[in-house]
């Protein structure tokens, strides 16, 4: 007999888990965590940040959170807010989609200089869910930003 | 006796399931899936939306989509971001409440175009949880709007 | 034989229980319940948010929502936008971690008058989980904010 509470009880914790991850990188990108930050992906993880080149691998993930343009962010004052993420799972990997809005401060108070689409893919490992490849668009008319939202 | 585990476990996939169906909003109307943003509410579900007719049914609730503003909208590039929803289960029913920001891309990036009140009733079907009644009221210091967030 | 399910169950509900608190937060706040909005912290809880004395106690929060600031906030039409929290659970205790957002109406449509990160300190009561302490700190590039969303 296969016990379907043991079943039930683990897709609420991958839920739980998965949002948890997401839901991290808006603060640890913000505090400039840049090593906790590639630990939310796998070793060979990809972001795919819409106007920089893709990053393969954590180090390269890193040096985003290590760059100019967000060292910048961080110094006028900066939130990465991510949108409640819609969860899709399929036993030891997962597919997630969600708004991202980074407001900055400028001269006249914070302004939204990114609102973008955001696809993640996402695997069970041994040492909990990482994220394989994150797709990232900016919502400015075209079709691709609005793909990455669609079901 | 009373399985207390079953129920408990069935009330976490509900809270789980309702906050995925509305998380599912903001996405879906951002790819211009109207079919999908419609089929959140139930056959007769009601979307009463702050500046527009009150739509009653799935076909209105999908015209609201394909309509002109919200074609618009997709067209300057936009997210409509919904907050994380307080949920209160009853049995079969359910109400929830949020904010919503709509992000607007114009001549000088993008701006919050409608921010608002929601409240949801939602009820369980054979299909899932959907949304019976959906208000939404622009937060432009109306009372109308506040009464939404009230408890 | 400790019953893990047991506690697997009840970890899951602790989360679900704390979400729902801090996402109470802003639509108890832009309804103007004083009263509610103090019953999330513990009696001697406090909220220290910034460009504010500290408030000790739920009869100084509430004297927060009472006061002037936020009353002509409500009358301009305001929305207090939590993120999704990120919750690290220690038996009774608890810290959670997200962004704030509130956005006022203007005479040129809304905008994001504070972006600020938030450290939640709280603790299992016998009436649920409350608030024993928040900490508000404004993202305007000082290392103290950035500090709050650290992990």
């Amino acid at each position: 007999m296969v016990d379907l509470s043991a079943e039930r009880l683990r897709a609420l914790e991958d839920h739980e888990e998965i949002r948890n991850l997401i839901a991290s990188y808006g603060p640890l990108a913000d505090s400039g965590d840049a090593a906790a930050v590639a630990a939310l992906w796998t070793e060979d993880g990809v972001y795919a940040v819409d106007g920089f080149p893709e990053a393969c691998g954590r180090a390269a993930i890193a040096a985003l959170i290590e760059g100019p343009v967000h060292r910048d962010l961080m110094a006028r004052g900066c939130a990465h807010v991510l949108g409640v993420p819609v969860v899709a799972l399929q036993g030891d990997r997962a597919t997630a989609q969600c708004h991202s809005v980074v407001l900055a401060k400028g001269n006249k108070g914070w302004e939204p200089v990114r609102v973008a689409a955001n696809r993640w893919e996402l695997v069970r490992t041994a040492q909990g869910w990482r994220v394989t490849r994150r797709d990232n668009a900016l919502l400015d008319g075209r079709e691709e930003a609005r793909a990455l939202l669609a079901r």
